[in-house]
């Protein structure tokens, strides 16, 4: 064992804690606290494996976890930016992109560039598996705001427009997925959880 | 897409999020408040990836890392048995494994047997996926415990044997991380984080 590469891996494993005290805007099911990071991370990767079969594309499974598990690890400086603030969208690029350098900088050098070549294909949607990851970084939350009677979405008076273009993506990894969240999306229009354009 | 299916994947989904509400005795670092078993689990799968290369045998790392995220759900029925609870332990297998059965039984047949074989494999350290697991299941609270001055150790007034006892299976998945754990025990038991088997 290289000593000091360990001791470098371990620093970074104890900086991701971090990411357990970084609120999403989110709340857990059964109108529970708002979720953090780690815990959202967790589920996505969880949710692969499961899904795995809706993918459009042949994928790496371990890859796509561990690029879901860390997706967020940014926010541990960059704090989190929530899908329909269109302020914090502004700068959030740049934020993020200082944050990579510093927390995947603790890492010996092969694996910080593993991780940050993980991030910027997420970043860019660029491959197979960061298509597939933003499936369930979309469904994710989908799943929980519907099984809590849409109440994130009210709270925010979310457009349907909003939704449904966050939701783009969602086709981009797996078709039926992206038809399965517009049906839902739909559904809680009806509901009268998220607003019709028109009525804005 | 078979509709019936995919409505039962997402039925488990929803059922996992419970997970995080179940509480962990361990802390977060920087005297945090208590983890819950969502947040020990992505850390755990996060490490699998991270620390690969110090595995005693070759593993298949995504059945690894679901193995790690999925290890602790039958605590949604179960709730958390503290490692050095003897009591709790005693009828920690029988209230695990109904949780299993009920929590498993949520998805369709192929995944559920998937799901319970993963489980099982855990619970008998009979894989080399489970036996690296388990160095992650010890190594990760001895990483928080070991960041905030031993403080869980303390207010369980743990002794020696009871902890070395826990990372005798850490050895089995990595003999370089296994001695690593034991170098940190003796140095919490140095420190008075952990209490000398003599002193009980």
């Amino acid at each position: 064992m290289d000593r000091e590469r360990f001791e470098r891996q371990l620093r970074f494993i104890l900086e991701l804690d971090k990411e357990k005290n970084i609120l999403r805007q989110t709340h857990l099911s059964g109108h529970g606290r708002r979720e953090n990071d780690a815990e959202h991370a967790w589920h996505m990767a969880v949710m692969i494996w499961l899904l795995k079969e809706y993918a459009n594309e042949e994928f790496d499974l371990a890859r796509a976890m561990m690029m879901a598990l860390v997706h967020d690890v940014v926010e541990i400086d960059a704090g989190d930016t929530y899908a329909y603030d269109e302020q914090g969208k502004k700068t959030q690029k740049e934020r993020e992109e200082k944050a990579a350098e510093r927390i995947f900088g603790l890492l010996p050098p092969k694996q910080r560039e593993e991780l940050k070549e993980l991030f910027a294909e997420y970043e860019a949607l660029s491959t197979p598996e960061a298509r597939f990851v933003r499936v369930m970084d979309n469904l994710q939350p989908l799943l929980l705001n519907d099984s809590n009677g849409g109440e994130d979405w009210r709270a925010h008076g979310v457009r349907r427009d909003q939704v449904e273009g966050r939701h783009a993506s969602t086709a981009l990894g797996s078709k039926e997925i992206g038809a399965y969240a517009m049906e839902l999306i739909d559904e809680n229009v009806r509901k009268g959880n998220i607003r019709e354009n028109e009525e804005v």
